[in-house]
């Protein structure tokens, strides 16, 4: 297998990202091409005593930046490691992409070169909402569609199921809807129409999911529009590390709490270590016709060893392809497809 | 002053807010109209060994359950308790009426009885968050209007400013739009739109606040449609419930752990009480045109007795008359006024 990485992408490039390529490959004996300024790679290769012989290095003049406008960026910067990184798995190069730089340009990338599976309206990004009971759940869309329709969040669900079962390896996932209330007639127009066509799906739909209840693991796949899942993780983020932060001040405060804090020191490390989501890898661009993974912007060399490793599944498992055998049954949704296709591209510049 | 409060709504009523009234009576001079099935409240006050002169009794044969569908409910029961209540207010006999019921209800017969402000397009629910910080936040809609125009969450902001100066006592309050993003250009065309028009208005407005930071008290006023509010609520409440579950069970493990919960005791507790909502009261139905508090459905005594207190600065600010002035305005969006107020009504149905 042959993995493409955004050398150049994300806070902590190309340092960590090098770091972490590194360390997969010593791990993994699968290709691992760095993409981005070779000069700027070759010196971060150099610190290593020795680099493993399966880390090659690819070269791209250009670098799109968090700031950069999406389609823009993609379109006006077709040297830049992003697009050079993408454009290895369209010429068959590459069988998996991974990046930890501006998402709207991977995203739009994605779409004009690889493009869209047939069937699937809008793609999603699909992440990992790791749970204090040790076992993940998956949430879709994290933030590519701040807006949707009905048969966009049946799609969501569809390939949210399949990746829970082909790489979180958790069997027949039950499906959640967010809503604000458990009841079928709750929520807007249409989480009560996508209510509907779930319940009729062949999915293991489980109903409607409140956000209170999510800390407590109530289905495997979380549904919503992008603006919610967006919504849903950076406020668990945000909330956490505030916890921890009081926790941490709390236990700081005079002798007595610090040797209390001694006393705990194992317990909580666990506890932060399962809510640590780059222990499961990146996130995927959910129908896309190809292997496209988002680490978070700030991920660390072992967020991007993870992100590796755990990326091999996706490819070995096929999971593209089975999306694309199993949204047929959408079939009906896809005459005003190319449409709603060109309306996406315009939203995004 | 006299307050009307809703005796039958809740999950622990009539006991908890029974309760909650007779300690609030024996604190302030107010007269306190307990509305409910007169047995059932008086069997509660038999149990105190004194009852206050302020607290009244008004004698109502039908209760709103949590399960009623709102507005068959308000029409079809028009003897429940919280139906007299909010018509307590009406007929000039109170001059607030408090709930801990069927929220739907609530709004739904406040619209009936007591109508909007003029000006206001949709009455929405704010509500106290609490920052660790130890000062309050205040969040607009926490769950009345699941789909929300640009004007109406000009509105919420104007209201929740408004609220927070007055009741809240914080000077010159900002005001922060909930998005998916701190720039100007992102989130849906909804919250473009209200970016340009909270950016023009006369309001303290700092921008889009990220849900990642709302745990930082980045402004005081936060607004959003009420399907996004109520999912913030929510989704803190879950996290601060599973956390706090968490911390109990890992310092239950061992001896070790166990003498280490007692060195943080007093930090642990204080931390609990600074999340505590309830101690900010009750939650206002802004918009319409009258004192309506709602409590959270499982409130306790304390917080019965804290929604009085409180309750009491809503109604001596006068702040639906200041409501009243400011929302001029929006007078342009009157026009269309009574064709909003209509679907809002068919839609509650």
């Amino acid at each position: 297998m042959r993995i493409a990485i955004d050398g150049m992408g994300g806070d902590n490039a190309p340092q960590e990202i090098v770091k972490g390529c590194v360390e997969a490959a010593r791990i993994i004996d699968d290709d691992i091409y760095i993409v981005g300024m070779e000069d700027a790679v070759r010196r971060e290769l150099k610190t290593y005593r020795s680099v493993p012989g399966n880390i090659k290095i690819v070269n791209a003049t250009q670098v799109i930046t968090g700031e950069d406008a999406p389609v823009k960026a993609v379109r006006s910067k077709k040297d830049s490691s992003l697009v050079k990184a993408i454009s290895l798995v369209r010429e068959g190069m590459c069988d998996a992409v991974i990046s930890a730089g501006n998402t709207g340009a991977l995203m739009a990338g994605s779409l004009f070169i690889l493009g869209r599976i047939k069937g699937i309206e809008r793609p999603a990004i699909g992440t990992v909402y790791p749970q204090a009971d040790g076992t993940p759940t998956f949430l879709v869309d994290a933030g590519a569609n701040a807006e949707c329709k009905p048969s966009h969040l049946v799609q969501f669900a569809t390939m949210g199921s399949i990746y829970m079962e082909k790489v979180l390896r958790v069997e027949n996932p039950s499906v959640g809807l967010v809503n604000i209330g458990t009841e079928e007639h709750k929520g807007t127009a249409v989480l009560k129409e996508t209510y509907k066509l779930l319940k009729d799906s062949s999915l293991n739909f489980c109903g409607n999911v409140e956000a209170r209840d999510i800390p407590y693991h109530p289905a495997d796949v979380f549904v919503c529009d992008g603006f919610t899942g967006n919504n849903i993780l950076k406020l668990t983020e945000g909330l956490a590390q505030r916890y921890f932060g009081l926790l941490y001040d709390m236990f700081q405060q005079n002798l007595i709490t610090k040797m209390s804090a001694v006393g705990v020191m194992n317990q909580l490390r666990e506890l932060k270590s399962l809510m640590d989501y780059s222990e499961y890898g990146a996130a995927p661009l959910l129908g896309i016709k190809g292997v496209v993974l988002k680490m978070h912007g700030s991920s660390k060399s072992n967020a991007v060893r993870n992100a590796i490793i755990k990326g091999r599944t996706y490819v070995e498992e096929n999971v593209v392809d089975i999306i694309s055998r199993n949204v047929d049954q959408y079939e009906k949704n896809a005459s005003d497809e190319s449409k709603i296709g060109a309306d996406a591209d315009k939203k995004e510049e």
